[in-house]
């Protein structure tokens, strides 16, 4: 007869659950015969001992069947999808899905909504007039058949355990966890049935992790738990200090994803678009090396076969596809107000958490789970890390609705930046990789 | 604005909890207000984080005044109370009541029941037959007066954040905390309106904590808890590998105390009475020293004053007071079955947690708070450690009412005895003391 004090008590003083023991609990708690209070006390143990390895995959294992788990075993194609540790300006998904499909790999990518200072791929695809992210089983399987990615959002039924618990977790202390957040990750991943993954675990200030060491500690988790289960899983460790691209938003963070496609998007954009890319592409056999997955990927962005495949998703997710070629018929904010450099010299500063929580502020963002977004409303730079700039130039451009919001953004805005004499460091925007 | 998930966080990265953020957690969880599951969380990290002396403070006074404290300003005599840790065969409240009432000490003896393989002092004081021990307010203080002495349990109004905390920390694994179960058991002693303490620590096999360096952390942190609210505690710590005394059970336990109060109790029994009773009366001021305390305490015994107040308090609670001239008025079990050492040489164990479990099986104790317990079953102890036996010597008898409980009990009971050539090393009873 096992008993949830006992066990407490048994992680508590150092010692691990069995297996069998960590079945019990996520069923337990998904039956509703496990309460929240020791839930929450037993979450709180492995904020202190960390989780064994066996303890970590069977976690993630029976997460991941806690609700339904995709069956795409009918695709001829390997399936690689992406995941980041989330980021601001980070629209890399968008141009990425279907750059990869457009070279043979099938993507089965399912998101999130933004919440706190970082978006949402949800939310940036959905400012596409008619685009749905709300893919039924039955659409799902035969429109990755035929284009290789389906843009989804996560249903009720996959990894319902991951929803509860996380919420516990938010309430109760124990969201810092790089095995739960490991978990957390994976069950929602292995639940699309993939071949493989490749992971952008953001550094900085406008990441999760704000220390280097943190998130190699989550690659690493992460690696593991997809060798368990023969899913092969690559992660880059990527900058989040300040913002990537020029655009933050909604609408304006589609713009620039088709600039990617179109082979003109911003530099850091669109390397760490390729970058990514050639991992999935190794992973799925698509390519031997990273020199050949580059020309596969470049000649996908050369001969529009990339924005081609962009175009057929949006069409059959029902959005418009004539965004593709006339992003004016994207949402448009009513205003925008520049804001400027206050002295002559080199951007120091371009601080990605304050820009986000701007973000946030002017509407293109969250902070509860209920609140709407505003597609059309944003931020653009037009001076990032290193830029030089006069006295009067334009460090980004706000793009608003309301006055009261462009108010409340505008004060964190200008603490973002920094502008000194002498230039910053220069920085790296793939700081490493764990496989 | 206070938020529970931010005050977790904290105290789980090694900050402290401001003594207005306990309180506020305190009243809000009595109030329904904190759910369970923060609490628990909470709980969990004083057990990996500990508490600092203000916060432990704070969570004390918080819980103290979470309902009725007793006003006995009234009582002119000190009001001094005895408390102890929990062990096998631990009668000594209720031979050292009466004995320091009969010296001129106020003992306003709130107490428990047994639960787990330890035994109540409510349980047994309950074998009198009559004796009750629901004292209301109302005849708690006149009592206290006249007698110096009421023995009762504790109410729902005392401390019902305290009786809350503990199902809570029972449930969910955070039991095991030295500043958790100092403030359980301070919380309650300060709600009776104490000038001093006399705390009993129990280390060995046989009480909540086995190690000799624990108890006297528990010790020390009682008595500082005190010390902060002027309330002089003095703790012994004493040894409970064996059972105390010669019998466990309930009226059984009874007759023992009636035997120290006449001069006639076991030596352990009698020295430990004797020794906790001398701080009492040295911290009520009665005694100046402990050779003064042990003179008058002797003399109580000799004079029969002890014995006289034990019948006037067994009468003043609704018990025949007869009892204590004619212990064959008190429950008797049906039958008897002697335990024989399996050969010649020395007790070398008389393990006092399988005599415990043993005596819980017979029916003495409870498992579940809800079950009641059989007043006449019990264990008498005729060979305790360093007694020489032979073979076939009786070592202990059980006296019960069911033979399917006997049959439970007696190879645990078997299995708490060891009998060797060679003679164990000699034990202290009082293993050291903390003021």
């Amino acid at each position: 007869m096992r008993s949830m004090p006992e066990l407490i008590a048994r992680k508590r003083d150092g010692g691990e659950l069995t297996p069998d023991e960590v079945h019990w609990i996520i069923a337990g708690y998904t039956a509703d015969e496990i309460p929240d209070y020791q839930m929450s006390a037993l979450l709180m143990t492995f904020m202190f001992r960390g989780m064994e390895p066996p303890e970590l995959n069977a976690w993630t294992d029976a997460m991941l069947h806690s609700g339904d788990v995709l069956d795409l075993s009918a695709i001829a194609e390997s399936k690689i999808d992406k995941h980041s540790t989330g980021g601001v300006g980070d629209k890399i998904s968008i141009p990425l899905g279907p750059l990869v499909a457009a070279c043979g790999i099938a993507v089965p990518m399912v998101s999130g909504r933004g919440l706190g200072h970082t978006g949402g791929t949800l939310d940036k695809l959905e400012s596409i007039p008619g685009f749905s992210t709300a893919v039924t089983p039955e659409q799902f399987g035969p429109q990755l058949e035929r284009l290789g990615l389906v843009f989804a959002g996560q249903t009720e039924t996959l990894v319902p355990a991951d929803r509860r618990i996380y919420a516990l977790r938010d309430a109760s202390g124990s969201v810092p966890s790089i095995p739960l957040i490991s978990s957390s990750i994976m069950s929602k991943k292995l639940a699309e049935d993939l071949d493989g993954l490749v992971l952008d675990v953001k550094v900085g200030s406008g990441a999760f992790m704000k220390e280097r060491r943190d998130a190699e500690r989550l690659a690493r988790t992460i690696v593991d738990i997809g060798a368990a289960r023969d899913t092969t899983v690559v992660a880059l460790l990527t900058d989040m200090d300040q913002p990537l691209g020029s655009t933050v938003g909604n609408a304006n963070e589609i713009v620039e994803s088709i600039a990617v496609l179109t082979g003109e998007g911003p530099p850091d954009v669109h390397e760490l678009t390729l970058r990514l890319g050639e991992e999935m592409l190794i992973e799925g056999g698509v390519a031997g090396d990273r020199a050949s997955a580059r020309g596969l990927l470049d000649e996908a962005i050369r001969s529009g076969a990339a924005l081609d495949r962009f175009r057929d998703v949006i069409a059959a997710q029902g959005g418009n596809p004539a965004v593709v070629d006339d992003p004016g018929l994207l949402p448009v904010a009513a205003h925008t107000e520049a804001l400027t450099a206050p002295r002559n010299g080199y951007v120091t500063a371009c601080d990605a958490l304050a820009i986000g929580r701007a973000s946030v502020l002017l509407g293109a963002g969250r902070q509860r789970k209920e609140e709407p977004v505003d597609p059309s409303v944003g931020i653009t730079l037009h001076a990032k890390l290193g830029a030089t700039v006069e006295t009067g130039s334009v460090l980004a451009t706000v793009a608003y609705n309301d006055p009261t919001r462009r108010d409340a953004a505008l004060p964190l805005l200008t603490e973002a930046w920094d502008v000194r004499e002498e230039p910053p460091p220069s920085r790296e925007l793939i700081i490493g990789e764990v496989r």
